[in-house]
């Protein structure tokens, strides 16, 4: 049994997740690891930050390339609870991670409807980890928000 | 005769593209102004920052969302000395710039391959002012590098 694996990882994911959701931001986490190892667990910062560009994904690759000291996140992996962006596609593209992990699809602002071309070529692309927990994370938020 | 209009502005880019030349780093500079107001100028730092996502425009929305407290751009202005990549594009979408205007297209990784539509439906867009100092700075930059 894999301790260290992809549920793991992408539970570390939901849980900055849910801090998000609790510190009123849209409730997205990302995590990155590399093999067993945890570089950066970050979640959407928007409204603290005030920026737009303060996405879960986008500080996770930074908080990665600060910890490894290169701009490059080859055999790193991306765990993130929905489908980036076509920003954060664009900035996984430029760091070259070797794997994307995504549990929800984002049919509305998702990358993939440009296809899977948009992340860098030696990319590898999963979905659906957990995807039931973090579509109901986000589904609560934006239920409460609505009352 | 409009002394802060579009050649004022990409001139400035322009430098910051200079200072970036100076400093190593691929020459991309990029201003954010409202009216006559400048409220951002920064420089591609992916060297300096070790960080993909630290291109100007990234920076630049960052630095005038803090000068304006507000992270939407409304009745803004981004000036870049290249075209914006994807990552970018999708940045600018996120801020619901008013404007875009880019000096030299980037036929390799710029976002027009996608089309406008990358940016938000209410921004204008704008190219080529000053587009051969632009694209002279990046040949030379090049040139050099292969020396």
């Amino acid at each position: 049994m894999q301790i260290y694996g992809d549920e793991y990882f992408m539970r570390l994911a939901l849980q900055e997740a849910q801090k998000a959701a609790e510190a009123g931001e849209v409730p997205i986490g990302a995590v990155i690891a590399s093999g067993e190892k945890l570089l950066a667990r970050c979640h959407n910062s928007t409204e603290l930050l005030n920026d737009v560009t303060a996405h879960a994904e986008i500080l996770a690759i930074t908080a990665a390339s600060q910890y490894l000291g290169s701009k490059y996140l080859m055999d790193c992996t991306l765990y993130v609870s929905l489908e980036p962006c076509i920003m954060c596609a664009g900035a996984l593209r430029w760091s070259q991670i070797s794997r994307v992990v995504f549990a929800t699809p984002d049919d509305k602002a998702g990358f993939m409807r440009y296809g899977k071309e948009l992340l860098h070529p030696r990319t590898q692309l999963e979905m659906g980890i957990m995807m039931e927990e973090s579509a109901l994370l986000l589904k609560s938020f934006f239920a409460a928000r609505r009352k």
